[in-house]
């Protein structure tokens, strides 16, 4: 993944958010008993909540809903997976160290942020070098020149070694779908060698990044949500119709390319048919994902897809598009879907002494013709002599790439630059009939690739709400009640015995129905109230002295603060059916 | 984790085990297209569904109907954190290379499979290479005589580096539980600083082991779910009245000692009661632990709870407990069970700067009364010149450690090891009452740590079965429902546009029903039900020609083959009532 970053600029609601998210328990620096190390945070009990349910609507939406495998392998790899990837090789950014502070730095970004270049990195190395001493840049840090420092390539993997001593180094993997390339003469099996099939998985990937920052929007080690889809270019198309009407917002290349170039309002199907998104697979793949984004609460004011580049984009990619979300004025990218072509599977193959190829059956069996030689070697012994093997491979390969040469009466070869003759007759010339059943076809692959982490920000970042209520000033998490931690929380009104049986019972039965619920009694009410405003609980019950008569109980809304009385014994049915957006809060009886 | 292991013997229900597994989907060896790497496997979709129900009925057990918190923490841990957690220097393998053939093997497995020493692990390394010298041990790989060769103590973490260079290096966690405990000083907080509780995590662990050996068994990449269960060890007792009737064999340490020493049937309560679990809390976790794995499919009667022997046990713990199951007359560890005192936190308070305590507010304030000293320096000074600072620090030193020594009109300190006499009245010796509110505590640990991938391995082994079906060999995965990765598969007989159109609808509302479903219209209906037995799939649903006109369906049953003609329309609530075992098939009608 890369990442359309622009310069930070202080941001009061990012900030807030970290905060919350730190005293709350979403998401911290990690090991920060120890100073804490950049690019590394730890979900807390409610992040990692949210974070498992936005992986469970991934996974129901893109490998259950659509029939695909999902596999879990490991994240250590070894070299040989990254040789023939391009990671050992390619996978790098451009680092420059400060010759006062020995701070390293991104030297891409530090031209960025200094200069009117935009996309640095695509730049070469000598050309950002020549960048930095011409514009003087200095060390973000201690404020040093940068001038005449060597820019280097720095690989992004994190490096280890696999067993004793240093013969087997290993790699943490810097994106989960290897895992899936890897396996793919095996996983077809699985799929009972019939294209089209997808596999899934989501897991940890690592990038060893030269300045980790933002949050947990860039970490050194994250989670990834892929699925490789893996077709018959030929013959497999997607099921456009069940995702034409689907609206996007769209930044095609072009618009980013004019002068006043915007995003444009379309469906799926519009945009395939004006040729905006130029791949089917890759629409159908946005017409899939666009109401998955907006169902775990992304706003979709602030979200689009943005199309790649030609220069940004992968040479053997046909189509990419990014789904970017907005974070205070600047756009991040939060998953890339792109039309891989038959790369990964023919690196694989040609690196590895594997198949990584899929046997096509025709419809029916084709007869095609082959030519071959069978040369008279007692003719081309004595003629040829110590050359007559040459001659025969000669003219093996002529008979493949030109039967037409051997037409007349005798074939010319080249051996050494010298043209000779050799009667057709002592060549063995023949055309002979061969039936195949098919044919061996390396796959192509379509790739939608989500950043976890980055939707979990996104979601905390768009549901942060702050309003008034009763004159004092709330903070809360507009979060959908499919992601949030806490569907539920269950109070007694004060610390009695008598109170706390009951709300207890009123909790297990909640969660007998299935609900995630937290049971809290510790505090006033309203502490009470404002702590599961600030994780996004949508509602909180209270069982007060009343309820032990009458057997009902306070229902307050999250967004609302709304309060309803409502029958103990209606909550197990009524409560899940607002979960599943089969009943509203506003039409409860109380 | 340590193994109780054997030396291996060919095996015939692992070695099918292993063949099935790698055949339909469960796990194999990853990377096989460069040749695999020893100790790393992938869970194909079959595996990745049943680890993953494994992992879902962990937490539901141990996270959230015990109440505790479920945190998400990196696998990458700076150096500083297993400094503290005694990792870099302890948590060492013996290794020997080969002088002949340069493979490394575990020098105390060397002893073990040829000698009868048969807890080599435990002895120091001189010892182990005087055993290889006197048995002339020979190198497994070449049979090059190994003695002579020196022992080496092999560290099992992996290494890497965090950012540019190698000035930060990092490891990948050895046990998910150090992203628990170097994040307590945060984690208290959103437990209110109210002891006892519990935070659990599910992910993964690495050892770079020697010797990677027996499947999933022993790898270098494994899931862990653990739970550190931190507690007051002087005021916290767990519930076991709730679990003191659950039956459980017991293997304890005295047994084990014994000749002819053997397993104990009892109960919970009665193993606490005869001091046979000498920990209460332990006790208690073992009495969660053991119908979970019912639960789940571990065969109880190849299950067993075996005490540590003094020797094993780590220093710090005060008891200790394996979960451990047979494989094929091996015992293999699935979980530990082990009350480690404050070791961990101590640890981690002593080498950071953060507090890795819990205030513990007293029932009422107590008042303490402290002896403390203001000497008088005029007369200090003059008579002990530029020693009389160390005077004061002894003063002060003797004040707090024995208070009577004040009791007499001279005081008694020794300076250079010669004796000095003080006057008490230059002293300023007093006793001062202090109220204090409550005092610092480092809670004691109790943890519960599963080894998820040795589950797994676990629940295959045990439910494998072989049997024969109308003449014919079957062979078939007796797995319980609530965790086999599928739970029903839907077929039309035939290949036929109308069978398949309503199989697809079946299948479409059982999913709906929240069941996990295959549909499978390839191949003959004998081999469709003969796949899904081998993936142990607990139903099966047959739309046939008859099913168009009565709307019914033959459902048959995994282990006992027997079918049934039921409605479709009842199967949206019948099956889902099986799965959560509100009914059985026999009862079902027809």
């Amino acid at each position: 993944m890369s990442e359309q970053e622009h310069a930070e600029t202080p941001d009061t609601t990012s900030e807030k958010l970290v905060e919350l998210a730190k005293r709350r328990g979403y998401f911290f620096q990690s090991a920060g008993a120890y100073g804490g190390v950049g690019g590394f945070y730890t979900f807390g009990p409610q992040g990692a909540a949210l974070k498992g349910n936005i992986e469970d609507a991934w996974r129901d939406r893109f490998a259950v809903a659509e029939g695909n495998m999902e596999i879990d392998a490991p994240t250590i790899m070894p070299e040989p997976v990254f040789e023939a990837s391009g990671h050992l090789e390619g996978f790098d950014d451009m680092l420059v160290e400060c010759p006062e502070c020995g701070e390293s730095h991104r030297a891409d970004h530090v031209v960025e942020d200094n200069t009117e270049y935009e996309d640095a990195e695509s730049l070469p190395i000598p050309e950002v070098e020549e960048v930095i001493a011409e514009y003087e840049l200095v060390c973000p840090n201690c404020g040093a020149g940068l001038a005449g420092q060597a820019v280097e390539a720095f690989n992004l993997m994190f490096k280890t070694n696999i067993g004793p001593g240093d013969s087997q180094p290993g790699y943490l993997r810097p994106e989960t779908a290897q895992g899936i390339f890897v396996e793919f003469p095996r996983l077809k099996e699985y799929a009972r060698n019939q294209l089209p099939f997808g596999v899934t998985q989501i897991g940890r990937a690592y990038r060893n990044e030269i300045s980790p920052r933002r949050s947990i929007i860039r970490t050194r080690e994250f989670t990834q949500a892929e699925l490789e889809y893996f077709i018959d270019p030929e013959a497999d198309e997607p099921d456009l119709s069940s995702v034409e009407d689907v609206t996007v917002t769209l930044y095609p290349a072009s618009e980013q390319d004019a002068e006043g170039g915007t995003e444009i309002e379309t469906t799926i199907g519009e945009a395939v048919a004006a040729g905006i998104i130029t791949d089917q697979w890759v629409a159908y793949f946005l017409g899939v994902a666009k109401p998955w984004y907006e169902a775990v609460g992304v706003d979709m004011d602030r979200f689009r897809y943005r199309q790649h580049l030609p220069g940004e984009r992968a040479h053997y990619a046909s189509d990419c598009w990014d789904a970017e979300s907005e974070i205070d004025g600047n756009w991040i990218e939060m998953a890339g879907f792109a039309h891989r072509g038959n790369y990964d599977l023919s690196k694989h193959g040609d690196h590895s002494g594997d198949r990584f190829t899929i046997f096509k059956q025709y419809d029916e069996p084709r007869t095609v013709e082959r030519a071959t030689v069978d040369p008279d070697m007692s003719y081309l012994g004595p003629e040829f002599g110590g050359d007559a093997e040459t001659v025969v491979e000669k003219l093996e390969e002529l008979a493949a790439r030109n039967r037409s040469a051997f037409d007349g009466e005798t074939v010319e070869i080249d051996l050494d630059g010298e043209t000779r003759e050799i009667p057709v007759e002592t060549t063995g010339f023949s055309l002979e009939a061969k039936t195949e059943a098919g044919e061996h076809i390396t796959p192509h692959v379509v790739e939608p690739s989500f950043g976890v982490d980055r939707v979990v920000y996104t979601v905390l970042h768009h549901a942060y709400r702050e309003d008034e209520v009763d004159g004092e000033e709330r903070t809360y998490l507009d979060l959908e009640p499919e992601v949030a931690p806490t569907f539920v929380g269950v109070f007694p009104l004060q610390n009695d015995d008598e109170l706390e049986t009951e709300a207890r019972e009123v909790a297990a039965a909640l969660r007998e129905a299935g609900l995630s619920v937290t049971y809290d009694d510790s505090g006033n009410i309203g502490r009470r109230y404002r702590r599961q405003d600030e994780v996004g609980t949508p509602f909180c019950v209270t069982v007060d002295y009343e309820s032990l008569e009458d057997e009902a109980v306070t229902v307050r809304e999250r967004d609302t603060t709304a309060q309803k009385r409502l029958p103990i014994e209606d909550l197990p049915t009524a409560l899940p059916a607002i979960r599943a957006g089969d009943l509203e809060f506003e039409d409860l009886e109380g």
